[in-house]
Protein backbone atom coordinates (compact mmCIF):
# COMPACT_ATOMS: atom_id res chain seq x y z
CA UNK A 1 0.00 0.00 0.00
CA UNK A 2 1.22 3.84 -0.77
CA UNK A 3 -0.40 6.72 0.96
CA UNK A 4 0.61 10.33 1.08
CA UNK A 5 -0.32 14.15 2.40
CA UNK A 6 -1.30 16.05 -0.13
CA UNK A 7 -2.22 19.27 -0.50
CA UNK A 8 -5.93 20.36 -1.14
CA UNK A 9 -7.58 23.65 -1.39
CA UNK A 10 -5.93 25.18 1.35
CA UNK A 11 -5.35 22.32 3.85
CA UNK A 12 -4.00 18.75 3.34
CA UNK A 13 -5.56 15.31 3.02
CA UNK A 14 -4.27 11.85 3.71
CA UNK A 15 -4.42 9.51 0.65
CA UNK A 16 -3.99 6.22 -0.04
CA UNK A 17 -2.99 6.01 -4.31
CA UNK A 18 -4.87 3.17 -6.25
CA UNK A 19 -2.07 3.51 -9.01
CA UNK A 20 -0.14 6.31 -10.26
CA UNK A 21 -2.87 8.30 -11.42
CA UNK A 22 -5.59 7.81 -8.58
CA UNK A 23 -5.36 8.42 -4.98
CA UNK A 24 -8.55 7.80 -2.58
CA UNK A 25 -9.16 10.35 0.45
CA UNK A 26 -8.88 8.80 3.80
CA UNK A 27 -11.63 11.04 5.45
CA UNK A 28 -11.28 12.50 8.98
CA UNK A 29 -7.17 13.08 8.74
CA UNK A 30 -5.46 16.15 7.65
CA UNK A 31 -2.34 13.67 6.82
CA UNK A 32 -0.63 10.68 7.81
CA UNK A 33 0.93 12.28 10.83
CA UNK A 34 -2.45 12.12 12.40
CA UNK A 35 -3.31 8.97 10.41
CA UNK A 36 -0.62 7.14 12.43
CA UNK A 37 -1.57 8.09 15.48
CA UNK A 38 -4.31 6.07 15.15
CA UNK A 39 -3.42 2.50 16.21
CA UNK A 40 -5.87 1.37 13.49
CA UNK A 41 -4.38 3.14 10.65
CA UNK A 42 -3.66 0.62 8.73
CA UNK A 43 -7.14 -0.67 8.37
CA UNK A 44 -8.51 2.88 8.04
CA UNK A 45 -6.06 3.28 5.05
CA UNK A 46 -6.90 -0.19 3.43
CA UNK A 47 -10.50 0.49 4.13
CA UNK A 48 -10.92 4.05 3.33
CA UNK A 49 -13.34 5.29 0.32
CA UNK A 50 -13.31 8.97 0.17
CA UNK A 51 -13.45 11.07 -2.96
CA UNK A 52 -11.02 10.55 -5.24
CA UNK A 53 -7.98 12.72 -6.20
CA UNK A 54 -6.00 12.88 -9.43
CA UNK A 55 -2.09 12.45 -8.79
CA UNK A 56 -1.36 13.56 -11.98
CA UNK A 57 -0.20 17.48 -11.04
CA UNK A 58 -0.93 16.57 -7.32
CA UNK A 59 0.51 19.07 -4.85
CA UNK A 60 2.60 16.72 -2.30
CA UNK A 61 3.14 18.01 1.17
CA UNK A 62 5.91 16.09 2.81
CA UNK A 63 4.70 12.70 3.70
CA UNK A 64 4.82 12.55 7.03
CA UNK A 65 4.24 16.40 7.92
CA UNK A 66 4.69 16.21 11.71
CA UNK A 67 7.14 14.04 13.18
CA UNK A 68 7.87 14.19 16.76
CA UNK A 69 11.31 13.56 16.27
CA UNK A 70 13.28 12.52 12.95
CA UNK A 71 16.71 10.68 13.91
CA UNK A 72 19.47 10.28 11.71
CA UNK A 73 21.84 7.85 10.51
CA UNK A 74 25.69 9.05 9.55
CA UNK A 75 28.05 6.45 7.83
CA UNK A 76 25.94 3.26 7.25
CA UNK A 77 26.93 2.23 3.50
CA UNK A 78 29.67 -0.24 3.97
CA UNK A 79 30.86 0.11 0.61
CA UNK A 80 31.61 3.57 0.91
CA UNK A 81 33.09 3.32 4.40
CA UNK A 82 35.29 0.48 3.36
CA UNK A 83 36.35 1.93 0.24
CA UNK A 84 37.44 4.91 2.46
CA UNK A 85 39.61 2.45 4.20
CA UNK A 86 37.89 2.67 7.68
CA UNK A 87 36.68 0.21 9.92
CA UNK A 88 32.41 -0.84 9.75
CA UNK A 89 31.04 1.10 13.22
CA UNK A 90 30.33 -0.34 15.85
CA UNK A 91 27.97 2.00 17.05
CA UNK A 92 25.64 3.99 14.59
CA UNK A 93 26.14 7.97 14.35
CA UNK A 94 22.64 9.18 15.70
CA UNK A 95 21.91 13.25 14.80
CA UNK A 96 18.96 15.11 14.29
CA UNK A 97 16.87 17.25 12.35
CA UNK A 98 13.73 18.92 13.01
CA UNK A 99 10.07 18.70 11.41
CA UNK A 100 10.31 22.05 10.31
CA UNK A 101 13.65 20.94 8.16
CA UNK A 102 10.96 18.81 5.67
CA UNK A 103 9.74 20.16 2.72
CA UNK A 104 7.51 18.65 0.26
CA UNK A 105 8.96 15.87 -2.61
CA UNK A 106 8.10 18.50 -5.41
CA UNK A 107 8.76 21.90 -3.59
CA UNK A 108 11.55 24.21 -4.29
CA UNK A 109 13.79 24.73 -1.48
CA UNK A 110 14.32 28.10 -1.08
CA UNK A 111 17.62 28.54 0.66
CA UNK A 112 18.77 32.09 2.23
CA UNK A 113 21.82 34.09 0.67
CA UNK A 114 23.70 33.80 3.92
CA UNK A 115 23.28 29.68 3.76
CA UNK A 116 23.59 29.49 0.06
CA UNK A 117 27.38 28.53 -0.67
CA UNK A 118 28.11 24.68 0.44
CA UNK A 119 24.60 23.07 -0.47
CA UNK A 120 25.08 19.45 -1.01
CA UNK A 121 22.68 16.47 -1.16
CA UNK A 122 22.19 13.27 0.65
CA UNK A 123 19.84 10.45 -1.06
CA UNK A 124 18.46 8.58 1.85
CA UNK A 125 15.98 6.08 2.90
CA UNK A 126 13.75 7.17 5.54
CA UNK A 127 11.83 4.57 7.64
CA UNK A 128 8.27 5.56 9.58
CA UNK A 129 7.48 4.71 12.96
CA UNK A 130 3.75 2.83 13.10
CA UNK A 131 3.48 1.48 16.68
CA UNK A 132 5.14 2.67 19.57
CA UNK A 133 8.67 1.31 20.30
CA UNK A 134 10.66 1.21 23.63
CA UNK A 135 13.40 -1.40 24.49
CA UNK A 136 12.44 -3.65 21.09
CA UNK A 137 14.41 -6.26 20.12
CA UNK A 138 15.82 -6.55 16.73
CA UNK A 139 13.88 -9.59 15.85
CA UNK A 140 10.49 -7.84 16.44
CA UNK A 141 11.24 -4.27 15.70
CA UNK A 142 9.40 -4.56 12.17
CA UNK A 143 6.36 -5.09 13.49
CA UNK A 144 6.77 -1.24 14.36
CA UNK A 145 7.37 -0.18 11.15
CA UNK A 146 4.47 1.61 9.33
CA UNK A 147 6.57 2.08 6.00
CA UNK A 148 9.18 3.83 4.09
CA UNK A 149 10.01 6.99 2.13
CA UNK A 150 12.70 9.21 0.29
CA UNK A 151 14.41 11.78 1.99
CA UNK A 152 17.27 14.04 0.33
CA UNK A 153 19.18 14.96 3.92
CA UNK A 154 19.87 18.21 2.48
CA UNK A 155 22.86 19.41 4.38
CA UNK A 156 24.47 23.22 4.53
CA UNK A 157 28.34 21.68 4.76
CA UNK A 158 29.56 24.75 6.12
CA UNK A 159 27.40 25.04 9.25
CA UNK A 160 27.70 21.01 9.66
CA UNK A 161 31.24 21.73 9.97
CA UNK A 162 31.28 24.94 12.12
CA UNK A 163 31.29 23.26 15.10
CA UNK A 164 32.01 19.58 15.92
CA UNK A 165 28.08 18.62 16.24
CA UNK A 166 26.54 18.32 12.94
CA UNK A 167 22.75 19.49 13.80
CA UNK A 168 22.99 23.06 12.55
CA UNK A 169 24.09 22.28 8.79
CA UNK A 170 21.13 19.66 8.74
CA UNK A 171 18.16 21.04 9.88
CA UNK A 172 17.83 24.33 7.61
CA UNK A 173 14.07 25.40 7.16
CA UNK A 174 12.30 23.61 4.48
CA UNK A 175 14.94 22.61 2.82
CA UNK A 176 14.92 18.48 3.21
CA UNK A 177 12.28 16.83 -0.01
CA UNK A 178 10.79 13.93 1.45
CA UNK A 179 8.47 12.04 -0.20
CA UNK A 180 6.06 11.23 -2.15
CA UNK A 181 4.54 7.82 -0.77
CA UNK A 182 4.88 5.98 2.47
CA UNK A 183 5.32 2.53 1.09
CA UNK A 184 4.08 -0.04 3.87
CA UNK A 185 5.98 -3.53 1.64
CA UNK A 186 9.09 -1.80 0.67
CA UNK A 187 12.03 -4.65 0.46
CA UNK A 188 15.23 -3.62 1.06
CA UNK A 189 18.07 -4.29 -1.55
CA UNK A 190 16.77 -1.78 -4.43
CA UNK A 191 18.54 0.81 -5.96
CA UNK A 192 19.02 4.12 -4.39
CA UNK A 193 20.29 7.34 -6.53
CA UNK A 194 21.31 10.58 -6.28
CA UNK A 195 21.25 13.21 -9.61
CA UNK A 196 21.73 16.84 -10.49
CA UNK A 197 20.79 18.12 -12.47
CA UNK A 198 20.48 14.41 -14.40
CA UNK A 199 23.57 13.71 -13.57
CA UNK A 200 24.02 10.32 -11.28
CA UNK A 201 26.27 11.46 -8.50
CA UNK A 202 25.24 8.47 -6.08
CA UNK A 203 24.40 5.33 -6.75
CA UNK A 204 24.06 1.64 -4.54
CA UNK A 205 21.58 -0.37 -3.07
CA UNK A 206 19.61 -0.19 0.24
CA UNK A 207 20.54 -3.39 1.11
CA UNK A 208 24.28 -2.18 1.98
CA UNK A 209 23.38 -0.44 5.03
CA UNK A 210 25.74 -1.75 8.05
CA UNK A 211 22.48 -0.70 10.91
CA UNK A 212 19.14 -1.82 8.72
CA UNK A 213 16.01 -0.45 9.74
CA UNK A 214 15.18 -2.99 11.93
CA UNK A 215 18.54 -2.96 13.93
CA UNK A 216 18.14 1.05 13.97
CA UNK A 217 14.59 0.40 15.86
CA UNK A 218 16.44 -2.18 18.36
CA UNK A 219 19.07 0.56 18.80
CA UNK A 220 17.02 3.93 19.40
CA UNK A 221 14.31 2.56 21.46
CA UNK A 222 16.49 1.32 24.25
CA UNK A 223 17.27 5.23 24.46
CA UNK A 224 14.67 6.78 23.78
CA UNK A 225 10.70 6.23 23.01
CA UNK A 226 9.70 5.95 19.19
CA UNK A 227 6.66 6.62 18.30
CA UNK A 228 4.10 6.65 15.25
CA UNK A 229 5.23 8.54 12.47
CA UNK A 230 8.39 9.33 14.26
CA UNK A 231 10.89 9.41 11.08
CA UNK A 232 14.43 7.30 11.17
CA UNK A 233 16.79 8.77 8.13
CA UNK A 234 19.05 5.97 7.40
CA UNK A 235 22.32 7.56 6.35
CA UNK A 236 23.64 8.25 3.05
CA UNK A 237 26.64 6.29 0.26
CA UNK A 238 29.40 8.15 -1.45
CA UNK A 239 29.28 10.45 -3.97
CA UNK A 240 28.27 13.96 -2.19
CA UNK A 241 29.69 17.05 -3.38
CA UNK A 242 31.49 18.19 -0.27
CA UNK A 243 34.01 14.85 -0.36
CA UNK A 244 34.59 15.65 -4.61
CA UNK A 245 37.99 17.14 -5.63
CA UNK A 246 37.21 19.74 -6.15
CA UNK A 247 34.10 20.30 -4.00
CA UNK A 248 30.67 20.43 -6.19
CA UNK A 249 28.23 22.17 -4.85
CA UNK A 250 24.28 22.91 -5.43
CA UNK A 251 24.20 26.02 -7.68
CA UNK A 252 20.73 28.67 -7.50
CA UNK A 253 18.06 27.29 -9.92
CA UNK A 254 19.96 23.50 -9.75
CA UNK A 255 17.57 20.25 -9.92
CA UNK A 256 18.14 17.42 -7.26
CA UNK A 257 16.25 14.34 -7.67
CA UNK A 258 16.57 11.29 -5.01
CA UNK A 259 15.07 7.72 -6.11
CA UNK A 260 14.95 4.48 -4.89
CA UNK A 261 13.43 2.03 -6.69
CA UNK A 262 10.42 0.89 -5.20
CA UNK A 263 9.55 3.87 -3.31
CA UNK A 264 9.70 7.08 -5.70
CA UNK A 265 11.51 10.13 -6.47
CA UNK A 266 11.71 13.43 -4.82
CA UNK A 267 12.63 16.78 -7.05
CA UNK A 268 13.56 19.59 -5.28
CA UNK A 269 15.05 23.21 -7.32
CA UNK A 270 17.33 24.95 -5.36
CA UNK A 271 16.24 28.57 -5.21
CA UNK A 272 18.80 30.80 -3.27
CA UNK A 273 17.66 34.58 -2.39
CA UNK B 1 4.72 35.54 37.15
CA UNK B 2 5.64 31.74 37.42
CA UNK B 3 3.89 29.11 35.34
CA UNK B 4 3.71 25.48 35.81
CA UNK B 5 2.44 21.97 34.73
CA UNK B 6 0.87 19.77 37.98
CA UNK B 7 0.09 16.41 37.28
CA UNK B 8 -3.21 16.20 38.53
CA UNK B 9 -5.95 13.43 39.29
CA UNK B 10 -4.44 11.35 36.44
CA UNK B 11 -4.39 14.55 33.93
CA UNK B 12 -2.15 17.76 34.21
CA UNK B 13 -3.17 21.07 34.53
CA UNK B 14 -1.61 24.63 33.44
CA UNK B 15 -1.34 26.99 36.77
CA UNK B 16 -0.17 29.82 37.65
CA UNK B 17 1.94 30.14 40.99
CA UNK B 18 0.47 32.75 43.31
CA UNK B 19 2.64 32.48 46.18
CA UNK B 20 5.09 29.28 47.25
CA UNK B 21 2.82 28.01 48.41
CA UNK B 22 -0.81 28.34 46.20
CA UNK B 23 -1.45 27.97 42.47
CA UNK B 24 -4.52 28.89 40.55
CA UNK B 25 -5.26 26.33 37.82
CA UNK B 26 -5.50 28.39 34.24
CA UNK B 27 -8.62 26.18 32.81
CA UNK B 28 -9.05 25.41 29.94
CA UNK B 29 -5.32 23.91 29.23
CA UNK B 30 -3.79 20.70 30.15
CA UNK B 31 -0.48 22.03 30.53
CA UNK B 32 2.06 24.69 28.89
CA UNK B 33 2.61 23.43 25.97
CA UNK B 34 -1.36 23.91 25.28
CA UNK B 35 -1.05 26.98 26.53
CA UNK B 36 1.66 28.89 24.96
CA UNK B 37 0.21 28.01 21.86
CA UNK B 38 -2.30 29.57 22.25
CA UNK B 39 -0.88 33.69 21.37
CA UNK B 40 -2.96 35.45 24.28
CA UNK B 41 -0.98 33.37 26.31
CA UNK B 42 0.44 35.96 29.12
CA UNK B 43 -3.56 37.46 29.16
CA UNK B 44 -4.96 34.36 29.84
CA UNK B 45 -2.27 33.13 32.64
CA UNK B 46 -2.60 36.74 33.84
CA UNK B 47 -5.75 36.69 34.62
CA UNK B 48 -7.03 33.16 35.35
CA UNK B 49 -9.17 32.37 37.70
CA UNK B 50 -9.32 28.21 38.24
CA UNK B 51 -9.65 26.71 41.64
CA UNK B 52 -6.48 26.80 44.01
CA UNK B 53 -3.85 24.08 44.10
CA UNK B 54 -1.64 23.88 46.63
CA UNK B 55 1.97 23.53 45.95
CA UNK B 56 3.09 21.95 48.89
CA UNK B 57 3.83 18.46 47.74
CA UNK B 58 1.86 19.03 44.20
CA UNK B 59 2.89 16.23 41.36
CA UNK B 60 5.32 18.71 39.04
CA UNK B 61 5.59 17.64 35.45
CA UNK B 62 8.42 18.74 32.92
CA UNK B 63 6.74 22.28 33.25
CA UNK B 64 6.77 22.24 29.19
CA UNK B 65 6.21 18.56 28.33
CA UNK B 66 5.90 18.10 24.51
CA UNK B 67 8.48 20.79 23.10
CA UNK B 68 8.45 21.08 19.67
CA UNK B 69 12.38 21.15 19.46
CA UNK B 70 14.65 21.10 22.07
CA UNK B 71 17.64 22.79 20.53
CA UNK B 72 21.17 22.26 23.26
CA UNK B 73 24.06 24.44 23.23
CA UNK B 74 27.64 23.04 24.19
CA UNK B 75 30.87 24.75 25.35
CA UNK B 76 29.37 28.28 26.22
CA UNK B 77 30.33 29.22 29.58
CA UNK B 78 33.30 31.94 29.03
CA UNK B 79 35.24 31.36 32.12
CA UNK B 80 35.02 27.18 31.99
CA UNK B 81 35.95 27.58 28.19
CA UNK B 82 38.88 29.87 29.18
CA UNK B 83 39.91 27.88 32.06
CA UNK B 84 40.72 24.87 29.84
CA UNK B 85 42.60 26.85 27.63
CA UNK B 86 40.45 27.26 24.88
CA UNK B 87 39.41 30.00 22.36
CA UNK B 88 36.03 31.64 22.82
CA UNK B 89 33.97 29.96 20.12
CA UNK B 90 33.08 32.21 17.00
CA UNK B 91 29.81 29.87 16.54
CA UNK B 92 27.79 28.05 19.62
CA UNK B 93 27.45 24.11 19.17
CA UNK B 94 23.91 22.96 18.72
CA UNK B 95 22.90 19.24 19.35
CA UNK B 96 19.46 17.88 19.82
CA UNK B 97 17.52 16.56 22.79
CA UNK B 98 14.13 14.84 22.27
CA UNK B 99 10.78 15.24 24.21
CA UNK B 100 10.44 12.57 25.66
CA UNK B 101 13.94 13.19 27.67
CA UNK B 102 12.32 15.21 29.55
CA UNK B 103 11.30 14.34 33.00
CA UNK B 104 9.25 15.85 36.55
CA UNK B 105 11.38 18.45 38.46
CA UNK B 106 11.18 16.08 41.08
CA UNK B 107 11.08 12.61 39.68
CA UNK B 108 12.82 9.88 39.94
CA UNK B 109 15.41 9.71 37.09
CA UNK B 110 14.85 5.17 36.30
CA UNK B 111 18.04 4.55 33.92
CA UNK B 112 18.10 0.70 32.31
CA UNK B 113 21.50 -1.23 33.46
CA UNK B 114 22.97 -1.48 29.98
CA UNK B 115 22.95 2.56 29.65
CA UNK B 116 23.96 3.35 33.68
CA UNK B 117 27.67 3.44 33.87
CA UNK B 118 28.34 6.33 33.12
CA UNK B 119 25.61 9.25 34.45
CA UNK B 120 26.48 12.80 34.81
CA UNK B 121 25.08 15.82 35.40
CA UNK B 122 24.87 19.12 33.90
CA UNK B 123 23.38 22.17 35.08
CA UNK B 124 21.45 24.43 32.69
CA UNK B 125 19.45 27.37 31.94
CA UNK B 126 16.24 27.11 29.46
CA UNK B 127 14.93 29.28 27.47
CA UNK B 128 11.42 29.03 26.30
CA UNK B 129 9.93 30.19 23.40
CA UNK B 130 6.58 32.13 23.32
CA UNK B 131 5.94 33.44 20.13
CA UNK B 132 7.37 31.91 16.48
CA UNK B 133 10.70 33.32 15.76
CA UNK B 134 12.31 32.71 11.85
CA UNK B 135 15.50 35.31 11.23
CA UNK B 136 15.00 37.26 14.25
CA UNK B 137 17.63 40.00 15.58
CA UNK B 138 19.34 39.91 18.55
CA UNK B 139 17.70 42.88 19.53
CA UNK B 140 14.26 41.76 18.65
CA UNK B 141 14.90 38.36 20.22
CA UNK B 142 13.18 39.00 24.05
CA UNK B 143 10.30 39.61 22.23
CA UNK B 144 9.92 35.84 21.17
CA UNK B 145 10.94 34.48 24.88
CA UNK B 146 7.90 33.17 27.43
CA UNK B 147 10.08 33.00 29.99
CA UNK B 148 12.85 30.67 31.76
CA UNK B 149 13.55 27.58 33.85
CA UNK B 150 15.76 24.88 35.07
CA UNK B 151 16.95 21.91 33.31
CA UNK B 152 19.50 18.86 34.23
CA UNK B 153 21.00 18.42 30.82
CA UNK B 154 21.20 14.32 32.27
CA UNK B 155 24.02 13.27 29.96
CA UNK B 156 25.21 9.43 29.74
CA UNK B 157 29.02 9.85 28.51
CA UNK B 158 29.60 6.11 27.43
CA UNK B 159 26.85 6.68 24.96
CA UNK B 160 27.54 10.51 24.24
CA UNK B 161 31.20 9.55 23.15
CA UNK B 162 30.41 6.04 21.40
CA UNK B 163 30.73 8.12 18.19
CA UNK B 164 31.48 11.57 16.92
CA UNK B 165 27.63 13.06 17.34
CA UNK B 166 26.77 13.56 20.80
CA UNK B 167 22.70 13.29 20.59
CA UNK B 168 22.46 9.50 21.60
CA UNK B 169 24.14 10.55 24.79
CA UNK B 170 21.53 13.30 26.00
CA UNK B 171 18.38 11.86 24.93
CA UNK B 172 17.48 8.84 27.27
CA UNK B 173 14.06 8.57 28.12
CA UNK B 174 12.74 10.92 30.67
CA UNK B 175 16.26 11.79 32.12
CA UNK B 176 15.98 15.34 32.11
CA UNK B 177 14.49 17.19 35.35
CA UNK B 178 13.11 19.82 33.95
CA UNK B 179 10.96 22.67 36.51
CA UNK B 180 9.47 23.25 38.12
CA UNK B 181 8.40 26.49 36.91
CA UNK B 182 8.36 28.91 33.59
CA UNK B 183 9.47 31.96 34.91
CA UNK B 184 8.58 35.25 32.58
CA UNK B 185 10.65 37.72 34.23
CA UNK B 186 13.89 36.60 35.17
CA UNK B 187 17.10 38.88 34.28
CA UNK B 188 20.95 36.82 33.76
CA UNK B 189 23.03 37.15 36.29
CA UNK B 190 22.49 34.66 39.37
CA UNK B 191 23.80 31.73 40.51
CA UNK B 192 23.68 28.41 39.04
CA UNK B 193 24.93 25.55 41.33
CA UNK B 194 24.98 21.47 40.74
CA UNK B 195 24.69 19.88 43.99
CA UNK B 196 25.32 15.70 44.11
CA UNK B 197 24.13 14.45 47.37
CA UNK B 198 24.51 17.93 48.39
CA UNK B 199 27.82 18.39 47.83
CA UNK B 200 28.23 21.41 45.38
CA UNK B 201 29.66 20.28 41.88
CA UNK B 202 29.09 22.81 39.35
CA UNK B 203 28.74 26.76 40.27
CA UNK B 204 28.71 29.76 38.12
CA UNK B 205 26.43 32.90 37.26
CA UNK B 206 24.26 32.99 34.12
CA UNK B 207 25.53 35.92 33.32
CA UNK B 208 28.76 33.75 32.04
CA UNK B 209 27.05 32.94 29.00
CA UNK B 210 28.85 33.17 25.57
CA UNK B 211 25.95 33.05 23.40
CA UNK B 212 22.85 34.97 25.34
CA UNK B 213 19.45 33.61 25.07
CA UNK B 214 18.99 36.74 23.06
CA UNK B 215 21.93 35.98 20.77
CA UNK B 216 20.77 32.21 20.32
CA UNK B 217 17.63 32.89 19.14
CA UNK B 218 18.89 35.04 16.62
CA UNK B 219 21.08 31.79 15.56
CA UNK B 220 19.11 29.51 15.78
CA UNK B 221 16.23 31.52 14.23
CA UNK B 222 18.38 31.81 11.13
CA UNK B 223 18.64 28.37 10.83
CA UNK B 224 14.79 27.19 11.26
CA UNK B 225 11.82 28.55 12.62
CA UNK B 226 11.36 28.57 16.48
CA UNK B 227 7.98 27.84 17.73
CA UNK B 228 6.27 28.55 21.41
CA UNK B 229 6.58 26.04 23.17
CA UNK B 230 10.53 25.51 21.99
CA UNK B 231 13.23 24.94 24.53
CA UNK B 232 16.66 26.49 24.40
CA UNK B 233 19.13 24.78 26.91
CA UNK B 234 22.00 27.05 26.80
CA UNK B 235 25.14 24.86 27.89
CA UNK B 236 27.18 24.12 31.58
CA UNK B 237 30.31 25.55 33.13
CA UNK B 238 32.98 23.47 34.56
CA UNK B 239 32.49 20.47 36.98
CA UNK B 240 30.95 18.03 35.44
CA UNK B 241 31.92 13.92 36.67
CA UNK B 242 33.39 12.79 33.43
CA UNK B 243 35.90 15.95 33.28
CA UNK B 244 37.25 14.69 37.05
CA UNK B 245 40.28 12.91 37.57
CA UNK B 246 39.12 10.15 38.41
CA UNK B 247 35.70 10.65 37.05
CA UNK B 248 32.89 10.47 39.31
CA UNK B 249 29.38 9.49 37.97
CA UNK B 250 26.23 9.32 39.59
CA UNK B 251 25.77 6.21 41.50
CA UNK B 252 22.34 4.50 42.02
CA UNK B 253 20.33 5.85 44.93
CA UNK B 254 22.67 9.51 44.23
CA UNK B 255 20.54 12.85 43.96
CA UNK B 256 21.10 15.46 41.78
CA UNK B 257 20.11 18.96 41.96
CA UNK B 258 20.53 21.70 40.09
CA UNK B 259 19.16 25.23 41.02
CA UNK B 260 19.45 28.56 39.44
CA UNK B 261 18.64 32.29 41.38
CA UNK B 262 15.21 33.09 40.91
CA UNK B 263 14.19 29.82 39.04
CA UNK B 264 14.28 27.44 41.76
CA UNK B 265 15.79 24.13 41.62
CA UNK B 266 15.20 20.64 40.00
CA UNK B 267 16.08 17.58 42.25
CA UNK B 268 15.87 13.85 40.91
CA UNK B 269 17.01 10.54 42.61
CA UNK B 270 18.52 8.27 40.09
CA UNK B 271 17.41 4.98 39.96
CA UNK B 272 19.40 2.03 37.66
CA UNK B 273 17.30 -0.92 37.21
Amino acid sequence: MRLATLRDGGTTVAVRADSDTTATVIDGFPDLSALLADSDWKQIATSASGRSIGLDGANFAPVVPHPGKIVCVGLNYASHITEMGRELPEYPTLFAKFADALTGPYDDVVVPAYAGSQLDWEAELAVIIGKTAYQVDEKDATDHIAGYSVINDYTMRDYQYRTLQWDQGKTFEKTSGFGPFLVTDYQLGTPIEARLEGEVVQSSTTDDLVFTPARLVDYISHIVTLRPGDVIITGTTGGVGHARKPPRYIQDGETVEVSIGGLGTVRNKTVIK
